[in-house]
């Protein structure tokens, strides 16, 4: 499968490395705004802007959801067309044949994600395209699943929920642990497990705790403990919810 | 080390596990009020009450954070005390020679926790008796941090954040997928990454998303799709959160 890519950010420059160097795709060109070279390492031509001379079957977009519709815009109506957000439409993009490859992931600068056995949400608005998209996630050895714009939308919010914002309970973990002179990382295992624990168990039979077992005097003191206003009303308002789903 | 363990819920099963096929402990006896049996099935001694007679080097409490003074008052003066408690000082214990030994760690039925190089939090009255307590530590391959009465109800608030709380987020995010015919475990592998991310990132470094890129558009969707009024609030909340911490 010949494929361009456009886009040099976090998840453009993850997808380039497992597209350069995989056997089962032809890399025809990765169109990078910040690149000083023709080529890269590994020989693939490198484009500040597309060349439309370079053909391929299928141009994936690895850009910000602002610049989806007017990059669409300005590519070939007759091209295959794919964007990889989660909380844009498949309509954002104008060409007829268009499609979504939505990486179920985070991915960061220094951190190499691995994409053996990744879920990537796929749609397509033919099913030969479709089935293209299906190819390719295999390529990578990722696993397609087939997700609608309108369920894709619900999703992303669900992703923002258990990685943007236990990243930010994470972060108020780590300036305790460091206002207290205790090493974060000692909580590694323990949030590991949160996670793991969810292979087995549903979220609701995986809950413990203060807020679950209704210890107002543990919460009281840990109310007591919290000096940031905006952490105090976080954890009411958690362990309120808590409480609230148990009582359902 | 002769030890004496009493309880028999979450934490008292798992360590029992632990202790009664370790050849470097010697389990004297396991109090268990629901056990009908008077040995397990390894050959430890049960008993619904504390028997006075079976001696041991330390009495470990895995009881319930409002039992641990009452069941220290019943025990002997002279005794070596050790209470497992993330959120009780070691001034609830009324012995002299008194100590914790706090695993960080979630437990629950149905799940086998590792003990291997888990950190453990220990604190004691006097040297020896740390000194002690760190061998235990050592003889199940778990890790010991010494960890101060202070520092660990730090470090339990700590815990609530990290695990009951991004618990209940996965909670809502699987409620969220569940309404749209989206199977939640698809977001396994990001979780997982959220908190592998921390291996080498700070969470402030690993943070991504509509909050942290003041991305209104999608924030603004995201309110709207949402129906609970609660779940509404908290992710007005956290994505206020987010962004305060990253104009600081």
């Amino acid at each position: 499968m010949k494929i361009t890519l456009i886009g040099s950010g976090k998840l453009g420059t993850h997808l380039y490395k497992a597209f350069a160097t995989n056997e089962k795709i032809q890399l025809i060109q990765w169109v990078n705004r910040s690149s000083k070279k023709q080529k890269t390492k590994e020989g693939i031509p490198l484009n500040k802007q597309w060349n439309p001379n370079l053909k391929s079957d299928l141009i994936l977009l690895a850009v910000s959801d602002q610049s989806i519709s007017s990059i669409s815009k300005s590519l070939p109506k007759e091209s295959f067309v794919v964007h990889t957000s989660g909380g844009i439409s498949i309509d954002a993009l104008i060409q007829k044949r268009r499609g979504v490859f939505y990486p179920i992931q985070t991915f960061s600068e220094g951190r190499t994600v691995d994409f053996l056995k990744l879920p990537i949400g796929i749609e397509a608005e033919n099913s030969q395209d479709l089935k293209n998209l299906s190819e390719l996630v295999k390529s990578i050895d990722a696993s397609a699943v087939e997700i609608s714009s309108e369920q894709r939308q619900h999703l992303h919010l669900a992703a923002v929920l258990v990685n943007n914002f236990s990243n930010h309970l994470f972060f108020e973990a780590a300036k305790l642990c460091e206002e207290n002179q205790i090493d974060f990382r000692l909580l590694l295992p323990l949030m590991l497990e949160t996670v793991e624990k969810l292979k087995s168990l549903e979220p609701q039979e995986a809950q413990t705790g203060p807020a679950l077992r209704r210890d107002q005097e543990t919460i009281d003191h840990h109310l007591k403990l919290i000096k940031n206003s905006q952490l105090k009303e976080l954890y009411s308002l958690m362990t309120s919810a808590i409480q609230k789903n148990h009582d359902q």
